[in-house]
């Protein structure tokens, strides 16, 4: 979108692209062609704050907005290869932009077989990470025992961390040595922030474009083999070639950093992994590029879930620092576990690179990898037939339903497990306490009967009382330690599950135009060899799919098998323990 | 009351007495002076139905309205002896009125010092057997099974069951042959119910009078000493003489019976006790009468709780006849457990008449008892000095105390019990059952996923899912088989300690009463002479008062040593299987 209008001067600027806020984010919804006056620029994270006409205040994504004419040359706005950026482009932004882009746009999809999704209260089913499937965005609410906030969410904050923004800047840039003023496209890139990179990634990856699937399909372009990706015919069908160890890392270690003479402040972790067993520290804004890099290189066909929100309020608070780390850790099992990703380049960097020097230049070669997007299917080899069209779209469809239908499910468990999260940590051990506190009251009563033989009853029923109220204690404290990782599973697979709708959506998209292929031949639109090349393509897209589809499946087996035996387990324990204390107390009464 | 007004005809009937209607029971209030239209005579059970000149239509109790003049000679309203029925006077007739009068006036007797007690919503604290502290009037509500009505009550209906009423009318009959239209005192008092045997028996005995305890303190009537009660000195202090044997009965056994060719029905129970171990059969309306009898008898210085409600629907339900049965049971063992109520002529009448003739003739030689009311004193010899004036005061105020604070601590559980067991039959059996439901439904999409190596997983998932559901049933009935017998023993409890302002109240005034002895000889109202026997007389007073409290005491420790463990071993085991339950679940889980 070429901005034809003068430029605006001071700080009015020209709204580029129409952005509807997200509720409760103090974001400002504008439209493309409003004036809007910039309050403070220096919010970050790809946000900066302003006024509307009205009078209005709130969060926009900088990019939407054009540059002033001062800041340098060029315009910052991204210009996406054709067309307008309402345009199906972007359901595929949606699907980048994890916090920023409402979801609503994308029921105007009708290639979404899941838009209804998008209509989740709590923001986009996609990428919420943390979000709670009723929408409530509470704070972490663990200090009061009797608080029943439900499991503990990142707060959804606007933007990253803007102490942090600025700072670093000098890490963040990769092509160029202007200094913080710079623009141009890749000034933007380093900006960092959802909507930012996602827009320039449109304009600088020829895989997706406005007009579909085609640019893979019927691209001339030389496959590079540099980076094979096979896909070989196993037990349960195509699989992903997998390494004889499985790589792994630990995440830990969380400390304090600063720059700028200690004036900006972050944490910092230690990430460890089992090849060079030799730690390596990153924060969470690098955490945050690796998701963006393989987001750009493999999310058409492998789902990248998001990372734990970002947060701007209590980011040194202990709880939250450790379950930051928790999830962290959570996410970077998942990438290692992936053979194709544990083995990429930039993942590999992420875990071992050698120093600062090394993390710089490792991370401008990242930025520049053109073999993003749909062009990732041009590096994968299956070592099978070529699949049968009908079979391609059959597999497709299952899968479609069983994503679904799974996190229906998923959801379900979550919503079950919040409201018993809240129960168990308000009113359940509350009504414990009272039932003890009662019992130790009539004792005290007792006690002050004057009659001769009290103490026998009244020691057993005080300590009756206290029990009960230990069983209080309990019960308010069990949810972490059993109900917490069911949570934490299954929020792990919705945001997992999150990431299909957008690929099979592709899919099809790529099977439709197939199932065209004759039409596209009879009217001269393509050749004959295009459309056989077209359906040996789909075929790689399908085996591609499939192999991802199992090594889904073999993982959530296996992450189901774990956290329910680890929930039952701890269960019985909780139980058990609750048994022995009654047991215990119940001794204390004499026979009479 | 003496009416002076001219006797309405017709339907139409002069209100004598200020009567409030009870929330919720079909009541009319009514005020002295009023005039209102009775639209059905025959309710029964001391009530009959009316309609105010504003057209409202309710209850009003027989006994406050004039009685016509066509049903015989006299007035049915009683005329207690001197003046106004709304003197000091009703707050004996609370005391005796479980369910009739409405608990307000006891609040302007400034000698109850519990008269706060009688602001409890549940309608009055002394007498409501089975009154939810909380004051909701449910019915049983135990078959919906996720239905949290609270504790089990009796509800709390007009009067006696109507149509056992009537055909009573022989059996209740004592004095004399005259049929159902007989009126006169003795006539009202055959008519059962709580209202108008209260009037009667302040009218006949003289024990009671609105001048306070003097009848007593002062009487030169010659002890008839033929029932000694001695009190004798234990090791806690003085005791009633307690037989070698206690007397135990058991109430089971309940069947229907009817009268006039099956017209009317009724529950009879088999009471057997140890003594005989031969089986007598008594209904509901006999524990009533034996309940007055005790009632007149012994109120002054033993308390006699009241009978489970009396209820008009739903009596055949067999949840509501066991849960009756069950009550009544505790009632008689507690009574059997007294040693004067077990020794005493009307209770072994009740346990082992012989047959008809002898529980008719039983009745009436009962009904003519004369040592009743304050009289009961004139046959307790305690075994030890007379106590000094400063000690008996102090003893009552210790047990006034006491009363008090236990009253507040049974009361406290109560409504802990109660909203636990709300909680328990409710929503938490709910949640439970939703988590189940939850497991079963993703372990039911994981079936469809077509991935093979499923049935391991999902096997487990879908019994991990059913063992909550099973949890969740059990949650549901747990509170049957431990929480009820605490909410029993502490109903029984509130009753019981609900009988014990009024007693205390009453000694209140005979010390007072003794206080002025001195200014009562100056003024020469009453002779030295008189003043020693109202000072030993007290003292007999109360020595009866500390052989019932350490009676109570030692019952106290008995029962609630019982409960306690009775409820901590249920619920030890129901802890216990809820954990093999959920160790089993666990077990079918495989390690992968």
């Amino acid at each position: 979108l070429e901005s034809t209008s003068l430029r605006p001067s001071g700080n009015s600027r020209l709204v580029l692209y129409d952005f509807s806020a997200e509720p409760g984010n103090n974001e400002l919804s504008v439209k493309e062609g409003e004036t809007i006056t910039i309050t403070n620029p220096n919010i970050g994270g790809g946000w900066i704050e302003a006024q509307n006409s009205r009078g209005d205040v709130g969060l926009v994504p900088e990019d939407y907005i054009e540059a002033p004419v001062f800041q340098g040359g060029g315009s910052i706005a991204p210009t996406p290869s054709g067309g307008n950026a309402a345009s199906s482009d972007l359901f595929v932004f949606d699907a980048f932009a994890p916090t920023a882009a409402p979801a609503e746009t994308q029921a105007s999809n009708g290639n979404d077989p899941w838009s209804s999704w998008n209509t989740d209260p709590s923001g986009g089913s996609n990428n919420n990470w943390a979000s709670n499937p009723e929408g409530t965005q509470t704070g972490r609410g663990a200090a009061d025992p009797w608080g029943s906030h439900g499991h503990p969410q990142a707060y959804q904050g606007p933007g990253a961390e803007d102490d942090e923004w600025d700072d670093e800047w000098d890490d963040m840039k990769s092509t160029s040595g202007y200094p913080e003023s710079e623009s141009g496209d890749s000034g933007a890139i380093q900006r960092g922030g959802h909507a930012s990179s996602m827009k320039i990634s449109l304009n600088k990856f020829p895989g997706f474009s406005k007009s579909g699937p085609e640019l893979y399909l019927l691209t001339k372009q030389p496959i590079k083999s540099k980076d094979r990706l096979p896909i070989y015919m196993g037990e349960v069908g195509p699989v992903w070639s997998y390494p004889t160890t499985q790589l792994d890392c630990v995440v830990a270690d969380p400390k304090k950093g600063s720059k700028m003479y200690g004036l900006k402040s972050y944490i910092e972790y230690q990430v460890t992994p089992n090849t060079t067993n030799r730690p390596v520290n990153h924060r969470y804004k690098h955490f945050d590029w690796l998701y963006e890099r393989l987001l750009d290189k493999y999310r058409s066909a492998i789902p990248i879930p998001s990372l734990p929100d970002k947060q701007v309020t209590g980011r040194f608070e202990e709880e939250f620092i450790k379950m930051r780390m928790e999830r962290l850790q959570g996410w970077m099992t998942r990438m290692c576990r992936h053979p194709v990703i544990s083995n990429s380049e930039v993942f590999q960097l992420f875990l071992s690179y050698k120093d600062e020097r090394d993390w710089k230049t490792g991370k401008r070669k990242a930025e520049k990898d053109e073999t993003v997007g749909m062009m990732i299917f041009s590096t994968i080899e299956p070592e099978g037939p070529d699949l049968d069209p009908l079979e391609v779209e059959q597999k497709c469809e299952q899968f479609s339903r069983f994503t679904k239908a799974m996190d229906d499910g998923v959801k379900e468990i979550l919503t079950v497990g919040n409201e018993h999260w809240k129960r168990c940590t308000g009113p359940l051990p509350k009504e414990y306490q009272r039932i003890g506190k009662a019992f130790q009251n009539l004792s005290s009563v007792f006690t002050s009967s004057g009659y001769q033989g009290e103490s026998t009853l009244t020691d057993a029923m005080t300590a009756a009382g206290k029990t009960y109220e230990e069983i209080a204690l309990m019960v308010a404290e069990q949810p972490k330690k059993d109900l917490h990782f069911v949570m934490e599973t299954n929020n792990e697979y919705k945001g997992l599950l999150g990431c299909f709708p957008d690929t099979i959506g592709f899919h099809k998209a790529a099977i439709d135009k197939v199932k065209e292929g004759d039409q596209l031949v009879a009217t001269s639109k393509i050749t004959p060899q295009d459309k056989t090349m077209m359906a040996k393509r789909v075929s790689v897209m399908s085996y591609a799919l499939q192999a991802e589809m199992n090594h889904f499946h073999s993982n959530r087996i296996y992450d189901y098998n774990r956290v329910m035996q680890l929930y039952l387990e701890e269960q019985v324990k909780f139980y058990e323990t609750i048994a022995a204390k009654l047991r215990q107390a119940h001794s204390q009464f004499t026979t009479m």
